[in-house]
C-alpha cells in the first residue's frame, strides 16, 4: 500500500511538473489556422474586412452610428469541419467592452454548433476576458475524434479582428464539403438593438440565429443597437442584398415622428426594387417596462399606430407581397421575456421566433432562391 | 411602548432629514430610505450584517469559501411599499467584480416586481457600473401614483454593504401591512452556482425566486458556486433553520467521490433531526457539453449513480420523507438552457422549476408552517 502512496504521489509531482515545464516553455502544440480560409455564413454583402456587415468604405451614406455598429460581427459564423479531439480559439478584438445588460460571453465570445444526427447541437463557448482585446481558450475537449461540421457564431456586440480555429496537430481541419447552412436561400433581417443580440447568453441564442439552425438557411443579421432607424440609405443597401425573405424588425428604434416620415419610402423602395422578395414587417415589442412606466407605454402604442399606418396605405396600394406581425404575444405574456424590459433573453428570443414562425414559414415557402 | 414608537418615529425623521438635506444640495429632492427598515424576505436565519445568508461570526465550521460565498445576497429581497411615481435606489457592493457567465444585471443589480392584479410583475432593474462599487438609478419611473406593494431583488453575486430606496418627497413609503410572500411557509434549497444565479438576466430570474413568486411561500436561496459541496457543517446549519420543504439541489459540485462520502452522512442528518420536513433530492442537471466532452459526460453519470446509491440506502432505512428527482430532461432536450454548457440561462430555469413542480408541489402539500 505505502509504495502505491508513493508512486502516486511521485506520478502527481511528475504530471504537475511536466504541466509546469510545457508550460513553462509554451509548448502548446495546438494548430492554429486563420478561420478567414473557412466558410463564412451570415453575411448579407461582401466586405472588408470579412468579419463585420457593412463595408464602411463603400457605404459612404450611412449614419456614423450604422458605421460603427457595422463593423460588430453579429449573426456572422464560420463553418469548418474537423476530427480534432478537441476546438480551441485565439481571438482579437477591437475593443475592451462593458454592457450592463449584456454578458461577456455574449458581446465579446464564441459560440460554437455541431451538426450531430441531423441538427445542429450546442458544442461549446469560447470565454473573453476582463475586456480583453487579445483572448484565447478551449472551447470544447476530451472529443471522440469524430470527423464532425462545427459552426462557429462570432461576437455581438464587438468587432472582431482576427480569428484563429486551433486543433490537435494530428487533425484534419478544412472548409466543409457539404455546408449544412444553404447559402442559397438568405433571409435578411433589419432592426434594433434586440436583433443584434442584447441580451442572449451567447450569439446563437439570437432568434436570427436560432432561425437559422432551424430551417438550415442563411441568416443575415443587420441589427444595430438603437439605431435601425429606417434611414433611406439602409433601404439603398438593402435592396443590393441577394434575398430570399426581408424581415423589418426595426420599429423599437425610430420614434413614432421617424416613422411615419422614413417608413413609408423606405418599405416602398424596398417593395418596388425587389417585387421578387416577400418582406415580413414587425410591430415593436411590448416595451415590458411600459406596463408602469406610462410614458414608455404611450411611445410604444405611437410607433405601432405609425408602423400600422404604413403599412396600410402600402396594402392600399396593391403590395401583395408586404406582411405583418402584431406584437401581440410576440415575447408571451408573463412579462419574463426580458432583461431590463427592452432586450430579450434566450427565453424572449425563443419566444419571439415561435411567434414569427408561422408566418415566416409561409413566406420562405413563397420565396425563391438568391440570385 | 407608546414612547418607544414616538422614538421610533423620530428617530426615523432624523434619518429622513439628514438624508434629504445631503440630496437637497445635488438638486435631486428624491427621499431615500435605508432599506433595513423594510421587510426582508429570502432568509434562512438571522445574520449579522443583514444582506448576507450565514452568519459568518457564528458560523466557524463552514469552509472559507462558504463563509466567502455565504455574503452575497443570492435570494433575498426587500417587500415595501409605496405610491411613488418612481423608484430609484443607491446601493454599495463589497467589491468591484467581472464574470464572462454572468451579466453585470443578475451578479451586482437590482431586480424589482410590483404586486399588481394578484400576481408579481416585473417592473424594472437596477443596473450597476462597470466594477462600481457605489451605484445609483432609477429603476421605473412615470407610474400613475397608485398604491402598490414591491419586491426588490439583490444582487446573486456580490456582496451588497448598503441599499437606500428612493422615492418622490410627498410619497409614501413603508414595511407593507399585509405582505405578499407567506413567511410563515418555507422552502429552503441548498445549491450550487446554478441555484446562486449563474447565468440568469436578473436575480428574479433564478428558480428560486420563479418559485417564490409562483407559490407566494418564502423561498431561501442556499447556493454556493462551486461549494455546495455537502460538508457536514452545512447539515448541521441547515437542521437549525426554520423549513416547510428542504430541496437538495447541489450534486453539480461534489466530486463522485465526495458524494460518496460525504450525502449519506448528510442527508441522514437531516432527516432524523427534521422528520417533519420532505426533501426533494436533485440529480445533477445534464452537462450539455458533456455530449461532445466524454470526460464531462463520465463524471455527471458518476455523480448521479453516486447520489442514487445513497438515496436508495436512505430509502431501505425508511425515511419516507426523502423524495428523489431524476435529471431527465430536468432543462429540457434540445440542449440550448445554458451560457456555457452548465450555467442555466433564464430558459433553463424556466424549464426546471417546470421539472420539478409536480414533486415540489406534492411536498408542499403534505408540509407544515414554519414553527
Amino acid at each position: 500500500m505505502l509504495i502505491f502512496r508513493i508512486m502516486k504521489n511521485w506520478m502527481i509531482a511528475l504530471l504537475l511538473a511536466g504541466t509546469t515545464f510545457t508550460w513553462a516553455h509554451g509548448q502548446d502544440n495546438t494548430r492554429y489556422t486563420d478561420a478567414r480560409q473557412f466558410q463564412i455564413v451570415g453575411k448579407g454583402l461582401p466586405t472588408s474586412p470579412v468579419y463585420q456587415r457593412f463595408d464602411s468604405l463603400l457605404d459612404k451614406d450611412l449614419t456614423p452610428a450604422v458605421k460603427h455598429l457595422s463593423k460588430h460581427s453579429s449573426g456572422i459564423a464560420v463553418l469548418f469541419e474537423t476530427n480534432s479531439m478537441y476546438i480551441k480559439a485565439k481571438w482579437t478584438l477591437a475593443n475592451g467592452l462593458f454592457y450592463n445588460n449584456i454578458v461577456p460571453i455574449c458581446h465579446s465570445g464564441l459560440d460554437l454548433y455541431a451538426w450531430q444526427n441531423g441538427k445542429w447541437q450546442w458544442a461549446g463557448v469560447g470565454r473573453p476576458g476582463d475586456k480583453e482585446t487579445a483572448n484565447s481558450g478551449i472551447i470544447v475537449s476530451n472529443m471522440d475524434g469524430a470527423m464532425r461540421q462545427y459552426m462557429l457564431y462570432l461576437p455581438t456586440y464587438n468587432e472582431l479582428t482576427s480569428l484563429e480555429i486551433g486543433v490537435a496537430p494530428e487533425a484534419q481541419l478544412g472548409r466543409p464539403a457539404s455546408p449544412k447552412i444553404d447559402t442559397t436561400h438568405r433571409i435578411v433581417i433589419y432592426g434594433s438593438s434586440i436583433l443584434q443580440g442584447a441580451s442572449a447568453s451567447r450569439a446563437g441564442m439570437v432568434y436570427s440565429s436560432i432561425l437559422q439552425r432551424k430551417t438550415g438557411w442563411d441568416v443575415v443579421n443587420l441589427g444595430f443597437s438603437g439605431n435601425g432607424k429606417m434611414e433611406f440609405p439602409v433601404a439603398e443597401l438593402l435592396v443590393k442584398m441577394p434575398a430570399s425573405v426581408f424581415v423589418l424588425d426595426c420599429i423599437p428604434n425610430p420614434s413614432p415622428k421617424e416613422i411615419k416620415e422614413r417608413a413609408y419610402p423606405f418599405i416602398k423602395h424596398l417593395l418596388d426594387n425587389r417585387p421578387e422578395v416577400p418582406i415580413l414587417l414587425v410591430e415593436t415589442v411590448i416595451r415590458e417596462n411600459g406596463y408602469f412606466d406610462q410614458k414608455t407605454d404611450q411611445d410604444t402604442k405611437d410607433k405601432n399606430a405609425a408602423i400600422k399606418e404604413a403599412y396600410m396605405k402600402l396594402k392600399s396600394e396593391g403590395y401583395k407581397q408586404l406582411h405583418y406581425l402584431p406584437a401581440t404575444n410576440l415575447i408571451g405574456s408573463d412579462h419574463e421575456g426580458t432583461i431590463d424590459g427592452v432586450h430579450l433573453t434566450d427565453l424572449g428570443y425563443m419566444r419571439q421566433l415561435e411567434a414569427m414562425w408561422p408566418q415566416l414559414r409561409q413566406l420562405m415557402k413563397k420565396s425563391h432562391p438568391i440570385r
